[in-house]
């Protein structure tokens, strides 16, 4: 086994991460002799740094047995083995020519990620018999988290209910969805958010997460979160979009934990005063919900059912009209997390996903109440070889607001 | 000519930038009809919010000759003329023969922005004879300005001065660049910043600007910005990392001017304490630099020739080696701001673009001076018929921070 090093402007960095890479790129590797692929190109920032540890402009190309190459434009001063700088991608012929490689004849490329132009090109330069489909490899094999990758959880976690906690000194009587949500932003901030939130799939545009009241609740959005909000401009409709903090309705936060590269989403709900009893009969709802997930998830258990489930209790108490949305509703109660927002398995009735130990996904049964709000609750967890465990522990009630 | 409709919730909102988009649509029409292009679908947000006003889920048409059309799957609740709902694009086929539209010999698509299985999935659907490029050709047309865009573009740029004006009282003895960035965040967003940063490529991830302090000013980045900095994260290598803010260092703020979907783009450099005489002069000939090209900027202008005046002015101080990096230096002064921070032109030596009437672009000499950080200016220019309008109006001289 070779270790990889990058050395960065002198300074030689061992990095830590030299098994957890060797992990990953074992299971990719298994993947790919699977389906017969004989290496894969990848240049996604997401998918570098799952591979890499590292963003750099440039590519990882991994055959199908053997070590990896880093195939690098920028930045300048990265050092090590199998480590070589280019122009353009029209050099790599040559190179793997130069280093006894041999060109794939069946190459995995990120054909949901990288834009068709640069697909195009690096497809006349390797000229494969074959081309498959490394997104799709990726998600799959992404969806399963290492060791490294849940403690990376489980720092995010720790800083998102820390930040949590600290969301009842955010509220000022008469503030805005906004002005409330720019308070919470400066505590992520200072507890460590990196405010990178990335996610999967072209127009996914959000800026660090969602705070919904009252109404706004209501809004449908173009993008395929769990709820919508008409935003702060045109160019940006999702979440909060200046609605008064009225005394009788509720605010849902639904903020990043964008505390590591590796995003912890956790929803909790806060009411100004006290809110109908229909408002708390939902959310209680959604408590069962999540209770009934909580010891029927196992690995083995299909995705779908857990989906089922979830519509089942909605639907025997009267609340299937308020699921997940009322204009638009959400065809998911839950969504793999990663480096990406929105990873596998996705919690839906047409998924033929099942659970599988060291999945990491986000569980979030909501309601949107007319004229009071959201309400409902999300949080983290681990698929561990028994059940489930909870990543953001913190309490679950709705939070009143003074 | 008709007016575009649309309602949302039952509100009807009767756009006040119809004029706007017939102005914008004629131009993408006539650069069409010079190709010989029978139509454009267009499904990449910024270009949406471009040629709609709107972001949604969902494709834009429009044909060389005649009125667009607007394919919607999300958000629901949208109406107005020529608005038509579908679940998948397998479905436009049909809708172009119901309502008697010609299927497009040569369609334009996407080809940098959206993915490869998008472009597949969307080529045969329509099964065109030939496809051109609709990125190049909205990257063009959007690098021209409309007056509604340039009302914009002052919106913003007033609320950016304004958050710059606060910047001294950001600063506290001790703090790192990081804690000054989040008390800049703060105010950005306490002014009305709408919080997204969209940039054109793959790989440009930033939030909401940089900080760039002392040493870190000469890290290199994977992104193709004008500086690097080595960034909060290795899964985010871009801008402030932590470095406390000592006396005698520069600390160069280019935070965004996101405060419309319109960015300006601008910097100014604060000093903890005094600097060294030579940086001191190296930003007064980044200043020289741009009241040389503020002179001789004008319609007709070639961008190379801006460029290479500004290469020239470095070099005959003495300062190509600290010109616009050190460890590696960026191949440009100037570029493009719109609804992305890139857009055309670009002041490139290669680049083949002159200056036309309505472009905006931002000028950036900057000098990062070892031991020091990073000196110099950038400000957001309007091209008027006769030269260069300033649209971020501030200080230019260093500010010293107590």
């Amino acid at each position: 086994m070779r270790t990889i090093k990058f050395s960065i402007h002198q300074t030689m960095i061992q990095t830590e991460l030299a098994g957890d890479l060797r992990l990953k790129w074992d299971r990719i590797q298994k993947a790919m002799q699977q389906m017969q692929a004989d290496g894969c190109l990848l240049s996604v920032d997401v998918n570098l740094y799952y591979t890499t540890g590292h963003i750099f402009n440039g590519y990882f190309y991994l055959p199908a047995e053997g070590d990896p190459w880093f195939f690098i434009r920028r930045p300048n001063g990265l050092e090590g083995e199998q480590v070589i700088y280019i122009r353009k991608p029209e050099q790599l012929p040559e190179l793997f020519a130069e280093r006894g490689l041999k060109m794939p004849e069946k190459l995995l490329l990120e054909g949901d990620e990288i834009v068709y132009n640069e697909f195009m090109r690096i497809q006349k330069v390797f000229q494969p018999k074959e081309i498959g489909n490394a997104t799709a490899l990726l998600r799959s094999v992404r969806s399963i988290k290492t060791p490294w990758e849940i403690g990376q959880f489980r720092i995010s976690a720790k800083k998102h209910t820390e930040t949590y906690a600290e969301i009842p000194s955010c509220f000022r009587p008469g503030m805005t969805d906004l002005e409330f949500q720019y308070e919470i932003e400066q505590r992520m901030r200072k507890n460590g958010s990196i405010g990178l939130f990335r996610s999967f799939g072209a127009n996914m545009d959000i800026y660090m997460g969602s705070v919904l009241a009252g109404e706004n609740a209501e809004c449908p959005s173009p993008f395929d979160f769990a709820l919508g909000g008409g935003g702060p401009n045109p160019s940006l409709p999702i979440g909060a979009n200046g609605t008064i903090l009225k005394d009788g309705t509720a605010v849902m936060v639904d903020m990043a934990g964008n505390y590591t590269a590796y995003i912890t989403d956790m929803t909790r709900v806060f009411s100004i005063g006290k809110l109908s009893g229909f408002a708390y009969k939902a959310h209680q709802t959604a408590l069962e919900i999540e209770h009934r997930i909580e010891e029927t998830a196992q690995p083995g258990t299909p995705c779908a059912e857990l989906y089922n489930l979830a519509a089942e209790i909605a639907g025997r108490e009267g609340l299937s009209p308020y699921f997940m949305g009322t204009k638009q509703q959400a065809k998911f109660v839950g969504h793999g997390i990663g480096i990406q927002i929105n990873e596998l398995p996705v919690l839906t009735p047409r998924s033929k996903e099942v659970l599988q130990p060291n999945m990491v996904f986000a569980l979030e049964p909501k309601f949107v109440i007319p004229g009071i709000g959201a309400v409902g609750i999300e949080n983290s967890y681990l698929v561990t070889d028994t059940g489930l465990e909870k990543l953001t522990i913190f309490k679950e009630e709705i939070i009143e607001l003074y």
